[in-house]
């Protein structure tokens, strides 16, 4: 097998959860810069800025630039700006601002992300609204995640608000984020490596590791943050490996080297 | 074809919108007295009890008696009770009294009805935990209505809501109310007829047209409430009659007696 010369991490559930670093995740990162290997934070956060996931990452003990991030929202501005679309943005209000530019006058699409208590019923009907007086209603979602844990508790995410709006309107949702195949190929391309060559490391077994295995990169589910046991007999999904956490996750990386 | 002895009416969207009466559904109710034909009242509505219904439907000038109503919350209560089921209610706070004797301490299944405002993101992820952590969860959702008309504004109706649920934890919801078949054998059951001496009139062409027409009832669509004109396409649902209001339904089904 390939040489593994890159390593794409999730944040939420396998480096940290809330405000803590999960146990020695902070060295199993140093670990791998150590060995040389190129490493990128490939998050669907979009309840705050890369600027200040940076930040708060950084406080926790872990060294990183936010080049090395890679997270939906500023993905999704390129996609609008490139497009001309005027979204209607249901979104975090922390977020707002890596939209800045973005005219959202007179809508033409939805765009909804991870709005935790703002994914009030006032909210939704006014995204609703938007996509139902469309002929086409047009829905991005950045990321399409069930749920995730959040001290101590599992909480809904996006996926789950946008099945609502989907099934209210008959949209299909366009995914910006985990597991869509070119989120992932923005992170090769930083590293200029081949996907035989990387690794991604994350909780969720469909977003991470089966949204990698679906671009050729090897998926180390781990067994933190929103893991549950059911995910070890996923009928579809099959990890290249299970480890008990990131520092377990990156011996068994070291090990194929 | 078979003789018109019973038309079931649907309540929002028909006879009422808010707190006024429809022009003329008032009087076409009454000429469906007149004429001997029985009615009943066949309701997803969840946001106000049996009782406060039929008062606020008696200020408007309608006349009905509390038993020709047919609603969702008596008919989950009393299944609930006869499978001693004990329920997550995930109701609106006016509904609450209609599940008055049935258990909900340590709940093995979830109830969602039309919460409106209280589908708040505490409110959901309470509703989502009992889900996720039963080996096999239960939903039962009061109705799958997509959207209504409230204020002249659409607004997301449970449907939705369930869903989102449904995405994010595997269940697949049972109905009750509309479409559900049962529901309209009810009203037929109370009447003593068959489905072919029935008429349901609505204005939601899946739960109302096309939920009847499914048990043998004719359907007719009526262009008020949350009729959009795209409902006149739709591939499946074809209904028997569109009317322009109720009065003009009522029109149509007295040319068939």
């Amino acid at each position: 097998m390939s040489k593994v010369n890159g390593v794409l991490l999730d944040i939420t559930g396998v480096l940290k959860e809330g405000d803590s670093p999960i146990k020695n995740s902070v060295e199993a990162v140093e670990r791998l810069r150590e060995k040389g290997i190129k490493v990128r934070f490939v998050t669907n956060e979009t309840q705050e800025t890369k600027n200040s996931l940076v930040s708060r990452l950084s406080k926790m003990g872990f060294t990183l630039t936010e080049e090395e991030v890679i997270s939906p929202c500023p993905a999704m501005a390129h996609e609008l700006r490139r497009n001309g679309l005027r979204p209607h943005l249901l979104v975090h209000p922390t977020v707002l601002e890596e939209f800045d530019g973005v005219s959202t006058e007179n809508p033409n699409c939805v765009v909804i992300g991870d709005c935790a208590e703002h994914f009030s019923y006032e909210n939704m009907n006014k995204a609703f609204r938007v996509l139902i007086n469309m002929s086409e209603p047009l829905l991005y979602s950045l990321g399409k995640g069930k749920y995730f844990r959040e001290d101590g508790e599992l909480v809904l995410d996006v996926g789950s608000y946008a099945a609502c709006l989907e099934y209210a309107t008959g949209a299909k949702s366009k995914i910006v984020g985990k597991p869509e195949p070119t989120f992932f190929q923005t992170a090769l391309d930083m590293m200029q490596i081949k996907p035989e060559e990387a690794v991604m490391v994350g909780d969720d077994l469909v977003s991470d590791v089966g949204g990698a295995q679906g671009c050729g990169i090897k998926g180390i589910l781990v067994r933190t943050g929103k893991f549950r046991p059911a995910d070890e007999r996923h009928p579809e999904v099959k990890p290249f490996f299970i480890a008990d956490d990131l520092y377990h996750a990156v011996d068994h990386i070291i090990s194929l080297l």
